[in-house]
């Protein structure tokens, strides 16, 4: 590194940086951020829907863990942590109208409402930690760019209004490391578990890997079969199916920092 | 079933098991015998060659997890349960002379030396158990025939005078099946735990999967993938390789029933 050249600066810990972001001081993308700690996506609904979405996130526990909820109208989750207000400690969020986003906002303290419920989800960060500790080599990692992401053909369990295709992401890997990747990852079952699918895109209905839906595309080194999980993206595409009055959620990539480390939310 | 059709006299009880084996009153094949019970390679060498192969057993755990090996010319483990006595508690023998098969006797007792060292390698039937519990469909089970294994081009490491290729066997599968299967076998690593490969057979040195070098070819259902785990074959086709001058070895498909159980083999 150019001894001139910016240090990006890590938070160690996730109620720092939570203070950070209600502060105002930070509001950049939270990968790297407070290493050990799992990330969430976020989605928070009225609570004339929310039953129907946990039922929904019940059901499909592979792309919709749910890591927290909280009580209809206080943006603060416990099991998340101490003082985590998902109102104020992320970096950006979307506002959702009809299922339709119509803002940016930098919190959501206007927009809250006394009949709003927070849902967290985990997300892939945290395994995807566990994956580099484990000595697999990431492609997108490699190449610099996110995470390919794809609709599937394989339908997620309707809940009342809630239902839709079930969205992966995918990971290029040698068939050695997919086998580690899947002991690994079988350990997360909160942070989308094991793998639903690897090799032959078609069969779960994606037609072309060099054109994801969501994300960057990754390439592929010789010898590598593609490794498909089920995506935090998943119930984002399902709220904006069931089209709920008012919605938000996170920004992409400006995840919400728990105080849960992903060492306890493996299995064994 | 026809009522007049013979049962199948299955045993549930390994001790009875090979108390019928060792008074001659049962020599076939022990595939559903005793089930729930973990069944076992045989492999016996002279004393002089004994370190060298339990060396070359602990650099290559998984075509070759020792479940219990003797005392030099004691044919007693005890390590495998009550009164296992592998000179006559299996079906059938055969015995080598510097590597070549030269006959195939009921029990050791006449070809039994004071320096021959028993050796038990765990065998697949252990995992395959815990996967048709787990509801994996296993092809040559649903086609009638044995497994395919075959040679590839993964060597061993080698000890002294063993080595040679890895021998795998194959099990043709759905991907969700192969990755609950990865799930399932990790399970049991001294039954030679999770697979060493799936997909391109190529990637190992398997020229054609039709032609099995041991076992009977299984056919792919259309969606399958292939899965390879290493395989007991792999220390029977080292010893052959170091050619020493005595060795026997279980009749392949008469396996020492142990009294240990599957479950038991299962390290979570």
């Amino acid at each position: 590194m150019n001894a001139n050249s910016p240090k990006p600066l890590i938070y160690p810990d996730p109620a720092a940086l939570r203070h950070a972001i209600r502060a105002g001081k930070f509001d950049a993308h939270t990968s790297g951020q407070c290493p050990g700690y799992a990330q969430a996506n976020l989605a928070v609904l009225p609570q004339e829907y929310a039953a129907e979405f946990l039922r929904f996130c019940q059901l499909n526990p592979k792309p919709c863990p749910i890591l927290g909820m909280s009580e209809p109208g206080n943006p603060v989750i416990a099991a998340l942590g101490d003082d985590v207000n998902v109102s104020t400690d992320i970096g950006g969020y979307y506002v959702f109208k009809n299922g339709e986003m119509v803002e940016e906002v930098a919190n959501l303290k206007a927009v809250w409402r006394n009949d709003m419920v927070a849902f967290a989800i985990g997300c892939s960060f945290s395994f995807e930690e566990a994956l580099v500790e484990g000595g697999i080599p990431l492609r997108h990692f490699e190449q610099g760019c996110g995470v390919a992401m794809y609709r599937t053909n394989v339908a997620t369990r309707p809940a009342g209004r809630f239902g839709g295709p079930t969205v992966v992401s995918m990971r290029p890997m040698k068939p050695a490391d997919a086998i580690r990747a899947i002991q690994i990852t079988s350990r997360f079952p909160n942070v989308h578990g094991a793998p639903i699918h690897f090799g032959d895109p078609a069969a779960i209905g994606i037609r072309d890997l060099a054109v994801p839906d969501f994300g960057d595309p990754v390439d592929l080194q010789p010898g590598d079969v593609p490794v498909f999980w089920a995506c935090g993206v998943t119930p984002q595409s399902a709220i904006r199916a069931a089209k709920p009055p008012l919605s938000f959620t996170h920004k992409p990539g400006c995840m919400l920092v728990t105080d849960l480390r992903n060492s306890q939310l493996a299995v064994f």
